[in-house]
């Protein structure tokens, strides 16, 4: 298909070169421009903006369905507040160090050390302000001191609060469209329940709400717990949900963590329980980011393009009028009425009555990546029938009599087909974890791990052993997949047999 | 209705005393939460932000229909950017002041001097920034930087682009919700045209979509083009848009400014014309904010508590099941039908059958607004009924059969009356501006200006004239009104006839 290492067609770098093509392809076909005069801010152009509304869509009605209420919090949060959720995480930090239950633990005030990697404002005008403030990394703490205030009784819980917001965090690395940016756009649940098992279930509708929202958008994904090394600060543990891309590189587009109390005695959120007793809350956090769209374009996308699943699809259909010098009018009017008859039936429609070659056309809209193309000219309409072309591949002509239900056919076959490439792709990177070899000194050797690949492990070693493999291979353990493997297979380390799964890859 | 200067029922404040009413109403329907801990930045809770978002997707609808892309900017701005709008008010300034056209003054980098009430961002982690940044107050700096790069022809004219954004304004004066923020939700619209005639249009087209927003809210406005002085800087003239709250002040709740080719000189916008011309483009503005939702809670709530309009009612209608011992799982089943009927149809149905008294349930939903209640008990089932009760007032059973028709001209009859109710408010705020008398020094004496009431003013004066008007009334000019008035009446200061009004009141 493509040119290796060299430009594909019509001047857009071949997908095998991962690194060239995606930063070209998200300007090409305008999700966002990159000349923002600040470093990791972009700007979301019509296209691109109209992507990430759709993605926000079916999480909006994600959260419906499950009976979230959408709040939306002040960006700022003052200085006061992070202390309070820096010495959370130091006290959690210690706990784990000494391997002992953090309610046993207190600690000092100037233990808190660590300081984010946050944007500060401490000016305003002219004037110096009394107390700092930063931009929400995310809303923990603005949140968890209004909890408070709802909560009182049994009654108020489960609280099911969630937000999509604009986030900052001063990144050091380097930047990346939707992948590593510094201003983020990004969805945020926080919930607050009586007891730990209810908070457990939470988590489990969750990753349900995940598996909906990865379907509609025809990406696999693997679903691990993250080692507890890795495991966000202040939580009881992290489910990551990770997708595998082209160059075998993992990205995390979302996490689930669970709190238990940890938060809650941080910022007292308490309920009196059915015996009129005082109980700390049990809270989780679920939270995805326009991450989800980088992963689209990178999983879906080809030499030509985008290729935007038909769910989420800015323009699902376009329609291009096949003018000649006869019959201009007719085909026009023609066009206009299969336009309105599938516009009525709630799709997405766009014609390009553009004067220009239908070869730019053609281009214009495969970058962006639109599912579907029909073409419409007078013979179409002798005929009876429109011409479609997959933008997954394919062409042939459909009978305009019955048009609606024909998309929607032609489109639920284009998401089949994504998922199905999506599901090869994924399945050509997993492979089986190759051998460990020892040194005398007791150190590993990992001579057959392959850049882009990623491998499930089966593993029943301890934490130590699998921080070793972290530091010996160089490749990052993302953690326990949450599925059940049936199976059992000898751990790499220990030779145990195990059905716990390990995936390890290199991550972005 | 209400007691004066006293609580009305229910622990609400009577809404005579607006200043006690309004910031009372606010938190007790739950709009918002103004316990955060900074002043000035409130918590959207669920019933708030929703009512915002109903309202933002009228201006999206409108914004759609009008052609106009939605962007979505970073909040940053880089300091160098501000420098150079500041540079284009202080010519604009100087060029007001000397009487001259702005195009025949150069301006020096130094004379550049004030500085805006904006958040800095100066400090990021441990690092103090290389280039200090600014929160966004609107995005005319960040937009114009970018607009040079998208805009290349005629062809590319006219750029119609919009964004609903978070932008910060470091208050000093009094904070109140929705009213005077320091974080504002907000719609900005931003066009490039190819000269100012096509501007000028755009401006017109602005106005239409106001009169088409505000008839949905049920908000009587007046639309005014504010005097020089008070023209937003950078703005060849501003149009505003003030709603006239309770006590009689007005609020401006939407502007629309028109900059010529001023910015675009400034930021080097520019197109080659037909003629393969390079020339400067003409733009315009066109801003909202969440003080829709403020001036929709004043005008409309009574000492019940709010009235929402049903255009954007979060809950259009709230169904109560009217539950006996008997028949209870019947009564339930038929509300759930006629709920999932009104739904199916579009509108936005609660049921509440919670466990407390009729009472409580009124109380909820009426301080909450919901414009229609409909109670549902065995009685009703057997006559073929549901009893409706509207918030505006009045109760009476409509049959079921064919109860949406019934509920949607119930809701139709209710926005009715809000547009009555407030168009009769105003109508009695507004007055003829009374006589002035002139002292033998030559200043101006208004004895009968009373508060609380807005002023048409013949006036065919100067803007000296409307100045000195300003300085010894202690009253503000708004501008004068847009609308064509046919009659001639004499100027208050030169006593011509004229067929001028300009409005004169108390703002917020």
């Amino acid at each position: 298909m493509s040119q290796k290492h060299g430009k594909a067609k019509r001047g857009i770098p071949a997908k095998e070169d991962f690194n060239e093509w995606y930063p070209f392809i998200v300007e090409a076909a305008e999700l966002v421009d990159k000349r923002y005069p600040i470093k990791g801010m972009d700007v979301w152009r019509p296209y691109g903006w109209k992507a990430m509304r759709m993605i926000d869509n079916l999480t909006h009605a994600e959260m419906e369905r499950t009976e979230h209420e959408e709040v939306n919090f002040p960006l700022l949060i003052p200085e006061s507040l992070l202390e309070k959720e820096n010495r959370l995480v130091a006290l959690l930090k210690k706990a784990r160090e000494e391997g002992v239950d953090p309610s046993e633990l207190r600690l000092d005030e100037d233990e808190a050390g660590f300081k984010k990697e946050v944007y500060w404002v401490r000016h305003a005008g002219e004037n110096e302000l009394d107390i700092p403030m930063f931009l929400r990394p995310t809303s923990e703490t603005a949140m968890y001191t209004m909890f408070p205030l709802w909560i009182r009784s049994h009654a108020d819980l489960p609280l099911k609060t969630y937000q999509v917001v604009n986030t900052f965090r001063y990144e050091t690395k380097q930047t990346r469209s939707f992948i590593r940016v510094r201003e983020i756009h990004f969805f945020e649940a926080h919930t607050a329940h009586a007891d730990e098992e209810c908070a457990t279930k939470q988590i489990e509708e969750d990753l349900e709400i995940v598996r909906n929202i990865m379907h509609q958008l025809c990406l696999p994904v693997m679903i691990s717990k993250r080692p507890v090394w890795d495991t966000f600060p202040g939580a009881w543990y992290t489910i990551a949900i990770d997708v595998c891309m082209p160059n075998g590189r993992t990205l995390q587009v979302a996490s689930v963590h669970h709190y238990r109390d940890q938060w809650a005695k941080a910022f007292d959120i308490k309920y009196e329980d059915e015996n009129a007793e005082q109980q700390f809350c049990h809270q989780t956090t679920y939270g995805m980011s326009e991450r989800l769209l980088g992963a689209l374009v990178g999983m879906h996308g080809d030499d030509q393009g985008l290729i935007m699943p038909p769910a989420v699809a800015p323009i699902q259909v376009v329609i291009i009028p096949v003018l000649h010098t006869e019959g201009k009018e007719e085909v026009l009017t023609h066009v206009d009425e299969v336009a309105a008859t599938l516009r009525t039936a709630g799709l997405r429609v766009k014609v390009d009555s553009r004067d220009i070659r239908a070869a730019k056309k053609y281009f214009d809209w495969e970058i962006k990546g639109v599912p579907l193309r029909l073409e419409i000219g007078r013979r179409d309409i002798e005929n009876g029938t429109v011409f479609a072309a997959r933008r997954t591949g394919g062409k042939e002509p459909l009978p305009v009599a019955d048009v609606v239900d024909q998309v929607r056919a032609q489109l639920d076959n284009i998401a089949k087909i994504l998922r199905e490439k999506a599901a090869s792709h994924v399945e050509n990177r997993i492979k089986k974890f190759p051998k460990i070899g020892w040194k005398a000194d007791g150190s590993m050797v990992f001579n057959e791990l392959k850049e882009g690949t990623i491998y499930e492990m089966p593993f029943d070693g301890s934490d130590a052993q699998a921080e070793e493999i972290e530091k010996f291979s160089g490749f990052n353990i993302l953690g326990d997949s949450v599925e059940n493997f049936e199976q059992e297979i000898p751990c790499v380390v220990t030779g145990k047999p195990t059905k716990r799964r390990v995936y390890v890859g290199r991550t972005y």
